[in-house]
């Protein structure tokens, strides 16, 4: 608790006005934040953490990766352990569970060098029962962990408008919020530990039925007839609507402005759709939830990655599902 | 044609405001209408014609439902040629496929005694390639068949603000608009006969898809840990947002004045869900469209009705996917 | 039943020997039989006929598949109630249901002339719902209709060793085995009309069923590091063994003579298997009964027809699963 | 590699007759062998291994599962790291992967007091990725690991004649043999570690689709008015025939001294088959593996769990799918 109090003393005189934080980026005093995982993601989030004034300390696996952040003025560590010995906020952005892992708990992860007191965020999209598993692993160092996965793709990182869906202790969001404000436009606290990654993975599982059922149903009134514009007006008026039929149909010429208008280019790639919905599977298994249409998903979305559509924005279900047959 | 314009001039003089047309109900003039099918649709629906003023040729195969109808002033027949023989505008409620190509093919169907220019209206919800085989053999008869099935259960039906899905010859829809706006409020036209029930079908595959995924989803984040009211708010300001999930959401406790808020009774009945699927796919199979998610959400609304669901509304899927093992 | 006795007086004398019957070739004195549907599968079922020496009267749309036929002795007619005319023992073999119908109630259809006592077998694969109907309307003729698909394919039919699955009248049974046993080795008699066809479906579907499973569990055990031949000696060694794993096994290089040794040509068409889970799926949904891996297994054929496969052996399921993901 | 020539020059001097060996029951040499885990399995295991003359070291979390040993004359013990002090040889049977990595690398678990050139001989059903995972730790001890699961219900094991699929380093083969002969009656090498667990999966996931598809075809068929005895015929006839379908018929009436026959009483339990199918759907999302009917049988097993048939044999899918629609 002294080490929230120590951590919150830099942050308690800001003011909060609504969701949106008023970052005082003139700040001189600001203390550094640590950031690990520079990919598509992590790098315009880092970025943005930059342009609000505070002292990164970066480390990825791939060298190249910080040599920009260290033109921006960041220092550039050796490893997971020299960003903990630096800094005691640290954000996680990484690919996957086992990366995770080791970030964390390696032979030079986080955990050899970490301050008590430390504020340790992780943004990457894992299984909710790592999450939790790295929590207690955190805990008995003395430090503070919370899962903040974020909804939103690269745009949205560039533009500092990612949601973030946090879990963890809740008196010590406020601290994670001033941090993640700077990325993004909206930081929802769900519950204790797990429950942003478990908020992230119902959502796009959630989703990804949707945007099937959308690209199903579309394609079926096509076929029998129904013109698909006029077809989705009717949707969206009555009670089969959904975001993936009236924000972001996965139609050619129904919409303007979305992946589907644009050969599918952009938006969020199968590959990684398949890639949560797997995160939805293991975790449905694990809490034997019966989840027939998310399973089914993910084996859809698995199969297209297999056909040529890992790179594609999901959306491209439709034309998956809508290529003829041929003798 | 001269038979449309005979129709129509009794229509004529009429003026459209909007969507909603203003039907005179003092008119003196107005020419029998004929209902065959006066069940639990059926029958609210021909007393709002009878409430419009229109001198209804009353039909159903069980005469005790059409008493009723003798008391409001209405003429009770014998048989749909009956009341073909009585009324050049016919709106037919039936239960299912062959009710229809009995009512209109049979031995005492409509088409025995169809007048030339008669306007035929079927409002049942059937397979659209049999609506297409009805509109060839009235249209032999030297009549018009519309193909018009309504979105929206008793209620609506009782408050005459269903909402009709009308297929058919375009220039005669403003003849049948005018008939459905005393009973919906709703009137959409979808192009040649059969995509009425091409729109309805669609909608509600994509509707069954949703309300399955949301009920996967909100009992997947229950059991990780999530609050229910939480999470179906993060949902609705998020991409998984579907009308199952912000307007009729399945899960006790996070809404009031839907099924869910009480037992599942009332609504739209899983049984009726699993009829529509059923019509869903055979659609789907005949025009060889892959509907996987589709052909899923029929199959997990027919184990259902074998569970004791059948008549409780279709979001006690979440109930039905809710219930925990038990040794 | 007088006409069955007659037409019986010409089989009457034979012997039976175990379940193939001796047709006697020398015989002078067969009545002619018809033959309506002369493509892949009717065209060597009915050279098999000739071969037993008798009489066929033939017919298909396409004149230019009965050409042969007339080289052969065959007499070649202008319609089915050409044929109907002329033979009182009709052997029908067409694509599909409506082609059924058509041949057997159509404007120039078998009901025009058939005689009474006539015998009409359709070996079509079909809806077991539409053999009821022309039973019935064969029945009121005064004739007789029996459905007997096959099982095999080309090859058995050329080798004259299809299996028919045969229903209708049990007392008609001996009459249609007299003929069908000309070409096949296996009749077996299923019970009432359409029980033919029910078994056929029945047994595809779980053929269709048992394939995928194959496939997915050979992918994924060669992804998990076994063997193929190994994993495949294992399945056939224990509960997961069926005709599919230890006959027909789908993963090139664990048998020889199938279709997966041969890139997956010749055997039973994708497009065939998806038409005959499609009649599964219309019973399943007639009858209310649930099939969630039969109608899944369905979408699986139909996305394959979709991507190249509709001409390739059905077994090519695991081909089509087996792809790697490519960035 | 000395370690192996230490323990296998126990067993150096027997022979092998074709598959089954040999065991030499009167032998008063042999060194103790540890076993772990005394469930509904393990018991009847560990005691053929002491009617095998092998003095036993036992442990389980629940001492009074190893009174009874004690009166057979097994020496029991405190842990599983005492066990692995006493005795080189060990045999594990647990009922899940965090038992197995609890049981090997827990706080008093083997490892802490392994020796080296020990054989672990781990027989649970467990993820194969854990399987390695634990077979890296042992090696890193200087002992060996293999996994090796059974096939085969609790009858089997008091018979004796389990089949065990055996992981691992192929050297070690004969030593572990020499152990499982005494518990199955075949005992297959299936190739590295892992692999064991990765065939039992890849069976029991077909076994349940195959299982789930008889289900379906058998009641579809029945429905459609086909004797189900005479439908079974057919099938084992054809190319639907399955063990499901030709051992295990799962439609009560159709065989004898199966659980169908029984009210799906004993068996291989419904919930026993929805964790093999959650650990097959793991490995397939681990490996990027479309299992798309393997994963709707896991969802239809646990649909069955929740719905009052854990308990009865996985065979009850056609009953859960047989019940009839009730309004």
């Amino acid at each position: 608790m002294a080490a929230a109090v120590v951590r919150r003393g830099a942050a308690g005189w800001r003011r909060w006005h609504g969701r949106v934080m008023v970052c005082s980026r003139a700040m001189a005093s600001k203390t550094p934040v640590g950031f690990i995982g520079l990919g598509n993601m992590g790098n315009p989030m880092a970025k943005n953490l930059v342009k609000h004034g505070y002292p990164v300390i970066a480390y990825d696996v791939f060298p190249e990766a910080c040599k920009e952040f260290q033109d921006l003025g960041a220092q550039v560590t050796d490893s997971p352990a020299d960003v903990a010995e630096k800094a005691d906020r640290i954000i996680t952005m990484l690919p996957s569970s086992p990366n995770a892992i080791e970030v964390y708990t390696g032979a030079n992860g986080i955990l050899k060098k970490v301050k008590k007191g430390s504020l340790l965020i992780d943004s990457s999209t894992i299984d909710p029962a790592v999450s939790k598993e790295l929590a207690k692993a955190v805990e008995k160092m003395g430090a503070v962990f919370m899962d903040a996965p974020v909804s939103g793709g690269v745009g949205a990182a560039r533009a500092g408008n990612l949601t973030f869906m946090v879990g963890g202790v809740e008196q010590e969001f406020d601290a994670a919020k001033e941090l993640l404000t700077c990325m993004g436009s909206n930081v929802v606290y769900c519950g204790e530990v797990g429950t942003g990654q478990a908020a992230k993975i119902c959502n796009n599982m959630l989703l990804a039925i949707s945007m099937i059922g959308t690209a199903e149903a579309m394609n079926l009134g096509i076929r029998l007839g129904l013109d698909p514009k006029l077809l989705a007006k009717i949707l969206n008026m009555s009670s089969g609507r959904c975001w993936s039929s009236d924000t972001y149909n996965p139609v050619p010429g129904v919409m303007e402005g979305v992946p589907s208008a644009n050969n599918y280019q952009g938006g969020f790639g199968t590959t990684l759709m398949a890639k949560d919905l797997g995160l939805a599977q293991i975790s449905a298994t694990n809490t034997k939830t019966p989840v027939p249409l998310g399973s089914q998903a993910h084996q859809i979305y698995r199969m297209m990655c297999a056909k040529g559509y890992a790179l594609k924005d999901f959306s491209a279900v439709f034309q998956f599902l809508r290529e003829e047959e041929t003798l």
